[in-house]
């Protein structure tokens, strides 16, 4: 499928993006390898059953045979990240500022969720009920630590592969508190604070009711959840999954929602790596921050938002031109991401 | 050096960073390989004097010895992109709209400038007049292109290596002619606008002026222009080149500073090469949009922006948190970067 370039502008953050198809006749357009599932030997990997000395404490692990924290017999393990982008404090990032440059003392929490005891094993490959217990584990840690005084958001990621920044290729997701709300989800905050103003309704809602009656851009639709390949793509095949409760918050959900969001994760990553050849990807949190629910704009968010996970295969290169202008060339329409990873052989 | 995490605030274009040295010791935080120059066979790549009918024919050229157009004798060259992101128009992008979702056509224009006929040859290794040569046909594109219809803003770009998104080993640069103005070029005009109100001066010329009385962020500073490593620096060794003459709009610079500039850039990636082992970078320019004179907000624009070029080094990979929150993690504290760049033997 080739076409005419398009710009498109995505409704939920305003960027504009170029649907470019004539860019993936270019020689090298997608040059990405598979993971290297596995790769680096288990004796030496500090994620493993068994090497547990390896990393900081645990702060939080299931352990369904009651063992003790810190030695083997756990199946999802949290652990402070030994490389942390923020240090740990319980108190709030103390302010600095300097004629025109301001600061803040790099603190908040920086966490690793090793998402399985076993090497090998990617999120696909894990049971549904193993599944469902890294979803809880997201979802306690985030309760846990978004009541933390040097928080005001907490983003929750994934890095799968090389390529897309993971530095060891056991399955593991990470948690960042920090002591400030992120430009990118203010930005989608304040426009659907305003569309919310405006409309009486979602922004996110009423897009997945306009993705529904297109249908073009669907993935994959059920009781819970919708699947699709966003209009305005900033990545090949990149992909967005909607809870259809809407809530503001991650932390919010029940059980019976984590579980149902397991099951999809691995059915979702589960056709990206059969479609595309287990490519490197990130899968990124956007939830409405923190807050006090004392604040006044801490109710206008809970109301307007709608929390939802990004997945972002890393298949091309950033460059010069998205640096400069913050807008991404997409080489592969949505609407042919959607066609390929709607398939339920995909 | 080492030391504890910091959270700063780009004064320019509000995002927040994160610097963290501690970082830098991570395994394989630094992880680029140099750049292959001259890699591929010049018998083979579209760029080299001799193959001039490997590329669409020429819309500019520099031709010393008065040579035909499409032959040999040039010593700079800027064809049609081949594989363009927008396609070549005269006329504005129809918007269109389908509920939320909006779009326009991906009209507009994409070149190459061939920066060399010799296929070994990059930036720092240029004649100064050489490399003079380049800046000024940068600049003329530019001027023919900002006027054009479809043409809303021009992003002038040079991905070297790989890595950096280049596939193509000849050195060269691109530019873009958009008809929509870039999200990430707004948010700094707005700002710069908004400070122009307030304080009746330029935004970036105090900047400047506070990074100059600092004094360790400055890599060189001479009569034309001033090399920082920015406060908030998203990427290891990033560089902003300011010329110390105000002006908004790159094309508006005569051949003097032309031919000054070009000499500056011949320095800074020449240390950049010998200091880090040739990595890849992306270089960006950011200036006002194209506008219309007769427009209010032309007037105001030109006089609250100040044009500049970024240097990016790719020395480590941007990942889920990154992409999720917008904050870059930067491992290098622009001060270490300036203590090493700013050395006249770097």
């Amino acid at each position: 499928m080739t076409g005419p370039s398009e710009l498109r502008r995505d409704p939920a953050g305003g960027h504009w993006v170029i649907i470019a198809p004539g860019r993936a006749n270019r020689p090298d357009e997608f040059e990405a390898r598979p993971v290297r599932r596995g790769a680096g030997s288990p004796a030496a990997c500090p994620f493993c059953s068994g090497r547990e000395d390896c990393t900081p404490p645990e702060v939080a692990a299931i352990r369904p045979s009651g063992s003790a924290p810190d030695g083997p017999g756990w199946s999802v393990r949290v652990v402070p990240n030994k490389f942390p982008a923020v240090e740990r404090s319980d108190r709030p990032a103390e302010p600095r500022s300097a004629g025109l440059f301001q600061s803040r003392e790099g603190v908040g929490v920086h966490e690793v969720v090793i998402e399985t005891p076993d090497h090998g094993a990617d999120f696909p490959s894990l049971s549904p009920a193993a599944a469902g217990a890294v979803v809880r584990t997201w979802r306690d840690r985030l309760r846990a630590l978004e009541g933390g005084a040097a928080c005001a958001y907490v983003q929750l990621f994934k890095n799968h592969g090389r390529e897309a920044g993971a530095s060891l290729s056991h399955a593991h997701s990470q948690i960042v508190a920090l002591p400030v709300v992120p430009g990118r989800i203010r930005g989608e905050i304040d426009a659907a604070v305003r569309f919310r103003a405006e409309h009486g309704a979602c922004l996110h809602c009423r897009v997945l009711a306009e993705e529904a009656a297109a249908g073009r851009r669907m993935i994959l639709s059920d009781a819970d959840h919708a699947v699709t390949a966003p209009f305005a793509s900033r990545f090949p095949y990149e992909m967005h999954i909607h809870p259809r409760r809407h809530g503001a918050r991650f932390a919010a959900i029940g059980d019976e929602e984590a579980e149902a969001l397991g099951g999809l994760l691995r059915t979702v990553l589960g056709r990206l790596r059969r479609s595309l050849d287990d490519p490197p990807f990130n899968l990124i949190l956007h939830q409405a921050p923190s807050g006090r629910p004392d604040d006044p704009s801490f109710e206008a968010e809970s109301r307007a938002y709608h929390w939802h996970f990004e997945i972002l295969p890393v298949l091309t290169r950033v460059a010069g031109f998205e640096w400069g202008t913050g807008i991404h060339i997409n080489p592969v329409p949505p609407e042919k991401a959607a066609s390929l990873l709607g398939r339920d052989s995909a």
